[in-house]
């Protein structure tokens, strides 16, 4: 462990562009470090005795709930478990309303999803607590951008500078493509993208990427890809022609691997639509990074909340 | 801390009536200094450990059920939460099966939250364990009317006598407006209530109010104004002409608040429909007490917790 | 306590017939123990601190969820509950995607309630943690049969050889039943089942039980009855004339616990439907060991969590 304090400057976690390279490093060894203690069979530390962390999810989700539910839990802190049906939005209250509540119950961190892009900067700029952005509509994703940079990090042996990540698949709706280019192409790596011209936003140029419809181009001397999920109702809103012909020509496959760089890895945000987005094998076999990344969430996110919710202690000493 | 021994006589909590004076002061007492714990960086004491409680919510709720969740978990209780939906209640089962099946698993103190007036007592008439009414259909929401008593105290430098509350809105179907008027008016408080007569209740002139439908007149010179949420299914009921009929009517603004004695307070119990039964503004103005008495909500239901849960733990030493 | 060291042999809880009747001697044992220190004060013990324990029922359930919940916390583990609703499921996951990725969270043990039969025992072959069968459609309930037979164990002074039990009702269509037969027929005691046909398995004959259609035949000198739960859309899927019908034949009344031997048990499973199954005076009768169970389940799920998450931390100590 490191001996030196660690000032954290972030009252909140809304998007990745607000982290320094500095921030980023501090954050990934924090969360080495707890990837070590997630290997213990006593897989708990003390830390956040008596810190209370609220995961206020008001769209559905397992990993990530649970995830930082996992990741409270094993620093001791409490976690409260808040999902819109049952909550007082259901009444019409106003997320104003309802967050305001949630502070004067004194949390030390509030974890929100939402469907709308900014309701975690909207309650940021009103609450005094710290703020996780979990994931709002399609604008950011940053813990699932800091995981996966954890685990792309241990796979490459630290090292970005040259690396190139292919992103195939539904770009346009993707907040977690929009956290990782975002993060990713600051820290050195080189990014493309692959997707139909439906599923590409507009403004794709100004992006830092390479840009790419051809899946067998665009895999060529790639140190990794990262599929993304396809959500089903795009069909229905007339982006797609149907899935078989999106899985023929987007559908990650084992002759696509032939064509990375050796070695190169495979990573999904999950979950996961075999067989669509990226071919079932694949998923399973020695290149996917997929369960890495979830356990790598985990860790991630134990450094997250440790870094924020004792921001305000003095000095936090790792 | 009070060196003398605390002997709590009551099993349950169903309603303020219950209490005398000196079980207020005591509970009042011990909610103050868990609100001095509430403000530590370490919010959690250990003196709950290993007791359970269950949290047994058969109508939505964020506030109560997460305030009382968070009062649990900083005393170091485990706490349970059931919901209707997902429990054996959907598969038809009655209630006094469900509260003896959950009384079989040894908790504490179950908090019940119910349509039906009376559910709470029902409950406590059966099992052995503590009952705590967490608002029942129309008739009770004794802790609700404890926390804001708590509030008030706080607001108003310890004394009651002598002050004046004025209690507006949906008075026909509150159990905040029944529970906080059989309390504060036993403690010297004067109340009036204020709203059209289709939501005063048809014995209104058996209770010990002073009757208002004019907001102008009822403001007059009070110390403190506690708007009601107005459940806007009460316009289909056929009980109100229209919302804006009401608003320009019952809505509090602060034009009123110059009617009052200076410094008067507001309170809300949530949730809030704002520019319906009161001007934004007011919320969030200074005047407000919205948001400590849900801080306020934590420590009196921890006091509530703790008296109960170590009832039969010898004397309770505070 | 016995100082002896325990080793448990197995890392799933699939079905009954896995256990020998050494293992459900220790089993049993270790429920006894647990029993002891849920009749204390404080109910919770150490023993699996910084254990975690996944509920993951995608089935509604108050009795079994909220008993392994209270299982586990008053181990000291930390529990981790997944609905359906709001799980990926909703999103169209797969089982063993979601189970792969609640495993790379690193939980100790996973327990699962699932409407298909072997769900569990899928999740078994993929996983490398502890899988607890919490239910799976109509093929096994291995901790209900347990805890029955630990409260059966208590009622018949530890004797199980020489004793007849009854099980009475939807005989088919029953987990509880299969799980109960298997265990219970092997310890010993001789098992009678009594329905309509129409609620009888097809196999019935290759069971080890004697078939009645008549139930006060059925109640002839046995030494205790299981009334089960009729489930009520078993009349819209025609296996029954009418629900009156079926409870002047079937539900077990105090003139049937005339005819059984002296101080003869009733249990039921829950939840129950008084007056349908089983007359509601008996289900809180002095001969009711209904509570008896729901109290034993929580042990007994106690025996369980700690022998499989302490498995493989060297030798178990009691």
């Amino acid at each position: 462990m490191n001996e030196t304090h660690i000032r954290w400057p972030h009252k909140d976690l809304l998007e990745v562009d607000q982290l320094s390279q500095q921030d980023v490093d501090i954050l990934l060894e924090q969360a080495l470090h707890f990837q070590e203690i997630n290997q213990r069979p006593i897989k708990k530390v003390p830390i956040l005795r008596g810190k209370s962390v609220v995961l206020f999810f008001a769209e559905p989700s397992t990993r990530t709930k649970t995830s930082f539910d996992a990741a409270g839990k094993r620093l001791s802190a409490d976690t409260y478990s808040l999902a819109t049906s049952g909550s007082s939005l259901a009444k019409g209250e106003s997320l104003k309303d309802t967050a305001l509540t949630l502070e004067a119950m004194a949390p030390d961190v509030i974890v929100i999803r939402h469907s709308s892009s900014g309701a975690a900067q909207f309650l940021a700029e009103r609450l005094n607590c710290g703020i996780v952005n979990g994931g709002d509509g399609w604008h950011a994703h940053p813990t699932q951008a800091l995981l996966d940079c954890f685990s792309l990090r241990q796979a490459w042996g630290q090292q970005f500078t040259g690396k190139t990540l292919l992103i195939a698949g539904d770009i346009a709706h993707s907040r977690v493509a929009r956290s990782n280019i975002n993060l990713l192409s600051r820290l050195g790596v080189r990014l493309r993208v692959c997707a139909p011209r439906t599923l590409l936003p507009v403004a794709i140029n100004s992006w830092p990427v390479e840009v790419h419809d051809n899946l067998n181009n665009a895999v060529r001397d790639v140190d990794a890809v990262m599929c993304l999920r396809l959500q089903l109702e795009r069909q229905q809103a007339g982006l797609l022609p149907n899935l078989a012909e999106y899985a023929r020509r987007f559908c990650l496959t084992p002759r696509h691997m032939e064509l990375t760089r050796p070695g190169a890895k495979i990573l999904h945000p999950g979950p996961m639509n075999r067989g669509l987005e990226i071919a079932s094998a694949l998923a399973d076999s020695p290149q996917s990074l997929i369960l890495d990344q979830v356990a790598a969430g985990v860790s991630t996110r134990m450094a997250i909340l440790f870094l924020m919710a004792t921001k305000n202690d003095g000095e936090a000493d790792i």
